[in-house]
């Protein structure tokens, strides 16, 4: 890998190496080496995070660490997958032990906690950018593609939806929130819980998946185009966020339908699987909803609570930029 | 991963996508799917490269391209590892089809001359920012660590050194060249080859190996100090670029030992496999040169020809950051 001369980037590496577990070889060599589980598929992505794009400039750094990690963990719960390992890419304007220290704790706490190794990296001084690159394994036939989906499925979410552009609309004055209900949707943008063990429990049981990250209706879009289905949807099924539940119908409606930021996962299962379903999430401890259903023609059609047709306008969440 | 909602970002996606090969399942889905080659290790390498620091702003997009991915494949080679995959993650000012176009397409024609799949990515608007993760697979047992160096080992280095430096002083004008030595050296500067099929061809050969890409002196450093060994070099042997071939002694003794931007491989191997490592060079038509020995003192000591001890003033590769 590349390698800085630059003394203080030298010991940003301080702040990310621990001694290898599941590698062979971590962070100090050209490459770091890890040996695949026989028999498994190995599933990979990765996400770059640009300040002021996917977060804001003063974010947090402990929180920022663990969004980071949060969003990618959040790739292979949409998979089925078991995190392995992950790489951090890290390009930063200056190397601060008050920002570094606290980002590292909020990565490696999360990373800790789902026992996901970071095998290596890159640091480099320039504008603030995080890259992840995350790895973990799933048994050949039982990843949750988005191409998977067939028509007569159900159509789940998990958790709940809109808080985190909820709390987004309060901080770009979209909205006024009161102080204390800003602060308990800050938590759901800021802090987001990757449905990791969902994923896992709904192998088998699942057709297709992802993770919201852009909207639920955007994200399900590209189930139904990689599936060559269609779907509807009972926008009023749709579960909000805590302080979400207390806003007006209409808002209620977009930010679930298209908040985005929500790292909660979307997934379709055929309906004799529906105690499956359910007996996955409580052993994943973690609820989920039955939203709607896939159908044979094409596009997405949402309805209310009574079945009428539903046209809303939707803007899908444009990562901070400007409005 | 993060989904870009902006047309002319999701546009981006076209110029890399193409049908998967090695892989399960290539761009597209949350996760790319790998299927590890039984018995192997996988080795992994991710570097970020940034405008201004890693690269000119006025670099040639096809040249980029073709850098960014040598670059992480020189990594692997550094490994004796066989190339599988890539991802990339790429941030952008603006998406622009007369920068993309080339960009792809110098990135693309080094990839499949490596039978090297990029499976997966992430593009966002911001300052232009490269990352590229890499895979690869070596044998256990095998890989080119840089902590196997053992006292005695002959130290060499593979094709000619110190022409990238030359190459950046001219552009800097921190000497004057004439045209033509210029846009010859800036080839090595701009496209180095990655010694991919040198680093295979010395498993079981050599003992250590680093990827030279911040000089020399500094990188050889690295082995010497995760094996916990010395070194001494025969300046003078080593191998100049054709061009900094004809510049003063002195220019090309610093150019050689710490020029940077080589992408060549350093490495260590028994005496007795010198005719091995002839036979492995020649096998992977790259020249190579013996350069020196590693000690057990600690240190890395420099000669001349004539075996007299040398201190020169050294200041190793700055990744174009101003002098």
């Amino acid at each position: 890998m590349l390698k800085s001369k630059m003394s203080e980037f030298d010991l940003i590496a301080q702040y990310f190496t621990r001694p290898p577990r599941h590698a062979t070889l971590g962070v100090g060599d050209d490459c770091a080496l890890l040996t695949p589980t026989p028999g498994m598929l190995q599933a990979i992505s990765t996400d770059m995070l640009i300040e002021g794009r996917h977060f804001l400039p003063d974010a947090d750094p402990a929180q920022l660490g663990h969004k980071c990690l949060a969003v990618n963990l959040s790739d292979l719960a949409a998979m089925g997958a078991t995190p392995v390992a992950f790489t951090l890419a890290l390009s930063l304007p200056q190397a601060r032990a008050a920002w570094l220290q606290p980002f590292a704790e909020g990565l490696l706490a999360l990373a800790d906690a789902h026992q996901c190794e970071l095998i290596g990296g890159d640091t480099t001084k320039g504008p603030l950018n995080i890259c992840i690159t995350v790895f973990g394994e799933v048994p050949p036939g039982l990843a949750l593609r988005r191409d998977a989906a067939q028509v007569g499925d159900d159509i789940w979410v998990s958790g709940t939806l809109g808080e985190a552009r909820l709390a987004l609309a309060g901080l770009r004055n979209e909205i006024v929130l009161d102080p204390s209900t800003l602060v308990a949707a800050a938590r759901h943008l800021h802090a987001p819980t990757p449905r990791v063990r969902l994923g896992l429990a709904l192998r088998g049981v699942a057709h297709a998946a992802i993770d919201i990250s852009d909207g639920l209706s955007g994200d399900l879009g590209h189930i139904l185009q990689r599936s060559r289905v269609g779907a509807t949807l009972d926008v009023d099924a749709l579960p909000p966020g805590p302080m979400l539940s207390h806003q007006p119908l209409d808002l209620r409606r977009r930010f679930t339908l298209a908040g985005g930021d929500d790292y909660e996962l979307c997934f379709t299962a055929p309906s004799e699987h529906r105690k499956a379903v359910l007996a996955a999430a409580h052993s994943a401890d973690t609820a989920v909803t039955r939203i709607g259903s896939i159908d044979a023609a094409p596009g997405l059609r949402l309805m209310d609570s009574a079945g009428a047709a539903l046209t809303l306008q939707l803007s899908s969440f444009d990562h901070f930029s400007s409005p």
